[in-house]
This record gives structure tokens, sequence and C-alpha cells, in this order.
């Protein structure tokens, strides 16, 4: 098989170097271009100096970009939008990885991002990127819009719970904890490590833009409501999100179990944790760094319908660049666990 | 003044240890003895190295316990109530920092530590030990019964707004990000800190026991449902719950802080944390670790009823230990903050 | 006794804002201002969260300053130098944080800060700021310069040797291992969270600048040399020296025990850390996070003639700010110990 | 090729459960079985779970063991050199990770495990682990002894200059910072989270028994004295060693630069690391964590003779199962780095 030929727009931040890393092991991907403004010429590994010994690769500039099979767009929010015409005609498939595409609707998207989208007409033609949900549409679109790192968490929680209607619809309570990675490679005051560490900060008790999403994918045509809220912990890499649904009849915990299998029992990347004893009953992020899993574990509270229901992802993996390369393989007809067979570490 | 002759039972904890430390400078009080069966003769600094050169106390055994003014019982939780007729020989008034003294109700302590009450017919003379709630019981009653760390940060963030009426009942969601420091001193392997550093880990999704008394603080004669969770974090000491209630009727953020300053306006040991910039907008456990502080904000949801509230403890402060000289410090007509004024680091 | 007007010049640091959570507590002080040019008319606890509730004070400007007993100057390095002379107008007493004032020779100076020195006839002025080596002196001197805060660890773990003559003067290894904070409040790119935690980073490993004050204060008159490092961990506050020392001749360990004791016995911020068993066998700077203490520990290897001291502070106290106000204390014939009690906490 | 049946014994410990990892992906490996006494029966991924989902093996008794390719010995220290015999007959291939035949003297084995060795006429036979140091021995003997973590960390950073006799032999000081996975799986009061979080602790300021396999190593026949000591610092993988060493005659970096290309230029697993600029120009432990990588960087004093060498390695792959799966590969002509690729991530 030839090479699928990749460049990435935008390489030098956090997903873009995850998704480097990724596919310089990816046996049927060949990179051509990576691109960064502030990095220009400068080596791959002086920004992301974990790739040291593992490729001679420099980054180039947006401009310098040359067709290929497939771009990734790991620009800021706002930046793939603006300037998506011209990579279209660059590469025959695009994986975007900000949020520029990730709502269906203008409306809704004006609504959360607070200005109008530019291109309304095609966000119909982005495929919401998490492949349990629409796995089959990838196959056969072009264009996939990665989705965002606390959404996919809660979404692949909450999925088969929506898609079976068993929960009330506007009552879910969804606490995500977050690591410092999601913030970008950035630094600011906020980054500090005097400021930063140890901390359990309050960050997005509403209104976080992630809700939109979350809305649209457990909507299933019907009205929902995610109470969401994000609290950043000592923490890099990983996203735990802690949902409380409401049951709307009562039932057991192998009920719960058969919604969960019947959606994802062949699912590569998702594992029910749910053990009942020892340190690890419950998904736990650091054990997936650098995995794409998404582990999910749940319980029934036996005072009331509620269901708690708790998924770990890391926010760069499955939540970001080993979503977009589980996409690709899939765009591809390539086994999907291709170069992200690495089941994270532990102790860690 | 001539000072509170002081023991504590059970001084080889982590509540025993902080109440040492904040004891040894009480300008009223003077320890009179500190038992520890484990830990018998040994110098207190050898189980609390940062007491090291502050005194020069040694544990006793429990049995060796002579007639003092006030005795802190810091034993394990369903030690004290066994004993409890000897210890109220020993001392004109009591103080007990573990569970067995805290609800009222002989029936829900059996629903929820699921063996029937000792002595049932004592509960109500334990008054709750939160000050902001029962100060004026304190002052007359002999015996008080510390409250829980996770109960005492979500009660005292949701106590103005269910005395008030002005929440839906039963469906607010608490989720606590705990330390490891609530666990105990007891290692295990939980505990290990290759399997503990850096966890996020749902150990109490469903069914933790401070919820039977955070519902009856909360109840007002009417019912009360909290939705409780618990989840471990990267932390020693501190305690962040995460509060989502639902309002009655629509309230700006102003009607809000009408609430809070009705409950809270005069009380030395409660802030309300609400910036519109900067790091620190919400509550933050990490800058009152040693701190008596119990820190609260909050945050309305601009696209529904909810009021997001965030509550900050030291567990080991105003959690158990410095709520309880609190406590001594109230029961003997002593300035309130008395030996509490430490007010917290930054950076930390 | 008539309170002593201070004020501090650059109060928005680290630094600064430990001072005046110090000087709140302390009897004997009235804070008079606070200055910071980037946060001018600002309440000091949007700086310095801790200190909310504590004090009303707000930031004024460096011309602001009125004539004060005291001057705290917590300026950048090369700052409080170059307008010494106006302080000096302002103030009786000046006790300089920066590195300005450390160094006796103009000389030196310029070797290791490759600038000339703009007011080297005043340096002889300065005392050197650790009171364990120079209290005679304070007593009488209007003027102190705050000692570095490795090096005040690394100095105060070997004084007694090198006092004493019993080591080789050219071959001591000392390797600090240091918290963030030590890097000041501005955000950096090495600062960044991601970055920055759980690092073991090797930022100095040769020609760390308090190399000079080191030497000048170990050199009693002769020539001496240590082979300084220094090493970030994953840690906010603290300083841990290792300190690598050859015994001129065999010694057993209570013949170094002598030495301590004999220069440390009646110092109440050092603390002799030695014992045979249990997790806190050595000083552990997390111990004494917020508090004065410099503890110190050694091991005789007996498989040489090497002696391991093992020296720890919080860098933010008995390195910069507290030390400070234990000058103040020694200047103005006050209790040494006095707003310095706090022990620190365990656990942490 | 014909897989090579390899088993584990004692596969429950940290060393077991990351060889276990690497062999899951290793193509020419087939794992036969995994012993536990404590976990009999047991699916491997109750004790590391991350291993979920990638393999149903479960653990057997050391009795069970079948003859195989090659055996892996993970037992505590002193348990394989017990039985040794057995293992011999098992197995044509042995690579034990425990210290039992580190050591090339039975004498010098004594000396510092405080017991006669009960096997010394085989101590020779047993190739020290370091590929870099012994990889044509590797390929012929049957018997591989793996180096310890801390020693494998301080052999490869002096390697070049003990070989090439540029350095005083015995002056060089090395101060290894360790993660608390280095303590193994079992809890115990000092690995109890509230303890060993954020601590810096000298734990073995002199004495440590990798002392003897240094300087073994480094010795080329003439004497030599490693002055060693070791920090546990907040991590739980890694380790940093600081070297302290002094050259014999004046050299500039470009000389110093030239033994290190000598010795590793073609080693696949060294990576000189050292920057101009950035925040990683030295190695740092926490970028390698799950790789084999043995990152080295070095700094001149320019004030002494003193050569300061930083070498970084995760203990459990370069210091433990990954340089044991290296020997695996050379014992059997595969390319050295097969199982070995994962680069390590960033951020983290």
């Amino acid at each position: 098989m030839e090479k699928i030929k990749v460049s990435i727009a935008g390489a030098s931040g956090y997903t873009g170097g995850e998704l480097i890393r990724l596919l310089l092991f990816h046996p049927n991907v060949e990179i051509l271009q990576v691109t960064s403004e502030r990095y220009l010429g400068k080596f791959v590994h002086k920004v992301h100096p974990n790739l040291r010994k593992n490729t001679a690769i420099k980054f180039c500039g947006l401009d310098d970009l040359e067709k290929c099979d497939l771009l990734f767009l790991c620009l800021p929010h706002g930046e793939s939008m603006q300037r998506i015409d011209n990579y279209i005609k660059l590469a025959g498939k695009i994986i975007d990885l900000s949020a520029d595409f990730r709502l269906n609707s203008a409306n809704i998207y004006q609504t959360w991002y607070k200005k109008p989208h530019p291109k309304p007409e095609i966000l119909k033609n982005f495929i919401y990127g998490i492949p349990e949900l629409h796995r089959e549409e990838m196959r056969t679109s072009p264009w996939v819009s990665s989705a965002g790192c606390n959404a996919t968490a809660t979404i692949l929680g909450l999925y088969p719970l929506f898609k079976n209607n068993i929960v009330e619809r506007t009552q879910t309570v969804v606490e995500v904890k977050v690591g410092s990675s999601e913030g970008g490679n950035r630094s600011s005051e906020a980054s500090h490590h005097p400021v930063r560490s140890g901390c359990i900060r309050s960050f997005s008790p509403t209104g976080h833009r992630h809700s939109a999403e979350i809305e649209q994918e457990l909507s299933f045509g019907d009205n929902v409501k995610i109470h969401f809220s994000a609290t950043s912990v000592e923490m890099v890499r990983g996203v735990l999100a802690t949902c409380h649904v409401f049951l709307k009849k009562k039932a057991e915990e192998k009920d719960i179990w058969k919604f969960f299998r019947k959606e994802y029992a062949e699912e590569p990347f998702i594992r029910i944790v749910k053990e009942r004893d020892g340190s690890y009953r419950y998904p736990e992020p650091k054990l997936i760094a650098g995995a794409n899993y998404c582990d999910i574990g749940f319980e029934l509270d036996g005072n009331s319908n509620r269901l708690v229901v708790i998924s770990a992802i890391d926010n760069l993996m499955k939540g970001a660049a080993g979503q977009a390369v589980q996409a690709l393989n899939i765009m591809h007809g390539i086994a999907e666990t291709t170069a992200l067979e690495f089941p994270g570490l532990h102790p860690v």
C-alpha cells in the first residue's frame, strides 16, 4: 500500500506534537510537512523534546504547504474557518482539530462563540469526529471535525443512556476535572507553576462551550440539557467526567451493563471499568496517558434514581490527536487501532 | 484567666496532631495529656514532626487520662460511643471528632452506618459542630460533635440557600474533590504513593456517609435530597465542594449575594470569593491549608436556573481540628478566632 | 512600646507578600505603605489572595513612599542599588532583600553579576542577613542585606564545619533542590505548568550566583571553593541543600554533633533533625513551609571521609521574608521569634 | 522466525508488569507464563490495570513454571540466588532483574549485602546488563543480570569519562533524585501518600548498595570511589543522576563532546541533551517515562575543573524492564530497538 501523505498545519502546539508522535510510528503514513510560524525552520524536537532522535523534520510556514492526501488543521480556534477554502484545495481529506466545524448549526455556533460563522453552508459536511457515534459517515466523508476533549469524555459516557432514552433529558449534571495541557502551550499568569500547581480551580462553573456539542450529540432530535462544569486539577494530561444522570425508571446495575455492552461491545477503544475492589475500581486518567482509550465506569445510587457515570480520557489522545488518527484510519480503511496500540503506563 | 486544661484522646492521628499544633499556641489553653496506644511514651514530634522543638510532651495511654476541663475525642469512628460514659466522668466538656454523635436520629445512624447506635438517648445532647449554624447552642452545651469535613464544606456552601428556601429541595448534586489526608494516617495499597499520586479517583460515587449529616442540617423540617459524590485528587489537605443547585425562581447574582451576606456578613471564618478576573476568582483549597476559613463562591448559569456554589476548606482545620477549637472558644466565651489566626500561604 | 512604622517597596512579589503576611500579625509593627507600580491602587488581596479579609491596605507607588522607621526593599535585583540614597533618606533602617548588597567586595560582585557595582563604598555597611552568623552586628547596624535563599540553606548547613576548620576547603559539592517560587511571580515558558510540573530540571549545574556569597561567608579569611549546582523539583516552596564535605581527619557522628551543638544550641530557628527510624529521619522542606526554621541533618559515610549535611528551609521564609523579620526583631531588641512562631504543617 | 517463548517469575511487581507490557507488543516473543503467589489465578489486569483489554493471561504459581526459551526473574532481592539451579534447568536463557548476580565478586557482595553469597562460583557467568558496556558478551552468554536503576543512570553518564581516564578517580560525587516506584509495590508508612507526596527526602545520604556496582563498572582495573547519595522527590517514575566529576586537566566542552560521541554515537538509546536555550536544555526524566532512553547532558564549571554530568532514565525501563528487553533482543540477534520504540510523551 502506498503511504498516505499527511501534513499538519499548526504543528508546534500540544495537539500537533502528539499527532507527529503518533504518525511517526504509523506504518501507512508519511509525514510530508509540519507548519509553525513561530518556530519556522527549527527542528521539531526543539519544541517537542520527546521526539529528539526520532525525526529530523523541520517546521515550515503555513504558506509553504504543498498538496497532500490528508491535512490536519491544528490551528487556534477561529483560524481554520477563515481559510478553509485554501485548505480544501490542498488536500483531498481534512481533519480539523479546532472548534470551528463541530456544531452543525450556525445559529448555535453564534450563541456560544459570540460571532457569526463565516462558512455556515459547509458546517453539515463536517462529520463530528467521534468514531463510536459516526463511524459509517467517516468512511465516506472527506472532512472530519475533531470533537472537544471534555465533550468526548462526556458524550461517550452518556451516549448509550441517551440513545436508549432511559434518563431524564434535562437534569444531567456533568463535572469534568481537567489537566493543565487543555490550556495549550502558551504560558500565562494562570498557568504559572506556583499558581497552577496543586490547585483545584473551578475555571468554568457554567457556560463552557463544549456544552453545545454535547447537547448536539445527545439530543437525538429531542430537547436535552447538560448542566456542565469544569474544574482544573493537579495533572497535565487527562480528563475525568463525573456525570450524574437520573433514570426514568428503576434499574439494576446489570440493566445498565446491558446498554453499555450493546453500544460498545465491539469498540476497540472503549473499556468498561467497574471492579468490586482494589484501587482501580473506576476509570483513572493517569493510567491512559498516551493511550487512546475512553474508560467508562458507573454506579447506581441505592437511595435514589441517580446513576453516576465516570468517564476518563487523555485529552491529547482520545480527546484530540489520538481520535484524529483513529478517524484517519477509518477514512482510509486501515485497521482502526493502527498507531494507537500504546496501552498506557502503570505505575505512573 | 486561668488556663483551660485540655486533653486529647487519640492524639497520634492527623486530627489529633492538628489539635496539638493549634492548642500549643492558644493563650488560654494548657495541654494536659495526649494519648496514643501505638506511640505510648514517645515524644509527640516523633509522630508530628512539624512540632519538633515546640513541645516536650509525650503520649500517654487512654487509661492514664486524668480529669480535665475539656476532652477532645479523636478516636476512630465507633470508639467514642462505646466508652462515652467514662469520658463524661473525666471532663466537664467534650468535643468528639468522630462520626459517632453527628446524627440526631438513631434510625438514620443505623441506615448509614449499618449497625444500631449504642447510646441513642444522648444523641440529641450533642450539638452538631458547625458554629455558623449552632453557635448559640454551643455556648451553653457541654457536648459538641464535630462535623464531617466534606459535610462542613457542603453545608456551609448551601445553608443560606436552603434556609431561605430558594432552591429545589431534591435536585442538588454535590461533587467534592478531596485530598489524601482525609483517609487518615494508616497506609494501605490505595494510599501507596505510586498508586495515589496524580490520581483522580472516584472513590465514593454514591453512598457517602456524610450525605446523612448534610441532609440533616439542610432539611429545616422538610424533605431534602443531596446527590453526593466524592473524588480523590492530587492534594494532601483540602476539600472543594462543587454544588449544583436549581433555583425555584429566576434570580440575579446580586440576589444571591444578598442571601450569603445575610447569613455570613459577621462570620469571621467565612469569606465570599468571587472575583471578575485573575487566577483566584473562586475558592481554592491550597490557599487555606492550615487556616480555618471556609471560602465560598458562586456562579449563575445564564442558560438555566442552575446556581453553582463552590466551597473550600482545609479538611483538618475547618473540617476537623480548627472547627473544634472554634467550638472550644465559643464554649468558653473566648474570642472566636483565638489560635485560629493563621491566614494560609501564597504561593504554595 | 510604640509600634515600628514599616513600609515595603516592591510588595507585589512573593517575598513582599510574605512580608505583609508576617507583619500583619507582628504585635510591634504597623505597616505604613506597600508599593507596586503594576497593581497601583489595588487591594493587597488581589495579588496575595491568602490575605483576603486580613487587611484593607492598597498598593501605592514607589514615589509615594513617606518617611518610616524601617523600609524593606523587595525590588528586582539591580534596582535597590540605583536609588539607595533616596531610600536611606526615607528610613532610619533598611533591610534589602535583593542581591545588591550581599557581597562585601565590589570586585567579586562584578565577577558574578557581570557589571560594576554603582555604590561600592557602602557595601561593607550592609550586614549580611543571617542572624546566626551576624547577630551582634545587626543589633547596632541600620542596614541589613538579606541572604540568598540557596545560600542561607547551604551556609547554615556548613558554617559549624568551616568555622571549626574540620573539612577540606576546596572539595565541597553542594546540590540544592528548589521549588518554583524561587523564580518569582512572573510567568514564562519555563514556568508554564505543563512544562514545570513534575520536572527535575538541572537549571544551574554550574555558575549559580549564590556561590559567591556562600564562599564569602564560609571563607574565614582563607581560600574556599564550593562546587554548587541547583536543580528544580516538583515543589512550590522550599530548598533542600545536600552538601558533601570531606573531613580532614576521621570523626564519629558524636563529634559532628558537638560542632553543631556548639554553634546552634541556643538558636531558636535551627533544629538538628537526625532520627534513627521513621519517615522523617532528615530535614524535609514541606514540613517547614511557612515556618522560619532551618532544619539540618547529617550522615557520615562509613566508607570514606565524606560527611553529608542536609539542610532545609522555606525559601520565602528563612530564605527571605522570615529571616528579614528576624533581622527586624534583632535590630529593634524585640524577642527574636516574634511573628515567626508558626511551626509548619503536617501532613501537607 | 519462530517466537521466543518467555516466562516471567515474579510478575506482579512493577518491573514484572512493565515486562509484560513490553513483551505483549514484541513481534518475536510469546509470553508463556507469568507467576505471582499473591495473585494466583487472577487476571494480569487486576494488578496491572493499564493492561486491561490487552491480555487475558492469568498469574500461575512459581512451581507451575514450565520449560521456556528465556526466563525473566523479577523476584525480591535474595530469592533468585536461592533457587537459581532450578531456573537454569527450566530455561536456556535467564535474565535476572534482582541484585543477586550484579557483582562479580562474592567478597564485595558480602561487604554491601551483609551476608555471604550462596553461589559465588557462577557470579562471573552473569553478564552485567548494560548493553552499552557489555553488548558483545551478551550476544553469546545465556545469563544476564540486569543493572540497578540508579547504577544504570550513573554508569552511563560517567562511562566515557572513566574509560578514557580523564577524571580524578576518587573525587566523584553523585546525587540521584528518584521517584517512588523505585520502592516497589508494597505500601509502607514511608510510601503513604500524605507522607511521600511533595517530599524531598534524603533516604540514603551514604551507603547505597548501588555504589558497589557503579564502582565495579567504572574501575577499569584501577581504584575508583563514587561518593553516592540518593534523594526521593515528587515523581513516580524516573531517575536523575547529577554527577560531579573533576577533570585531570583543563578541557573545553567540545573535548567532552568528543568522548561522549566516541562511545555513544551509534547507540540507539543514548541521547546527548545539551541545548543553549529553552526549558529542555538538559535531560528531564518525565519526558522519557515509558521510553528506554538514557538522556545525558553536561556542563563545565567555568570556575574550576568540575564537570557536571546529568543523566536521566525511567527506572522501570532503561533501569529495569526496558534494558532487560534490550538484552533479550541482543541475546537473540533481533533488532535492538524492537518493542522499545515508544519515545515518551510531551507534555506530561
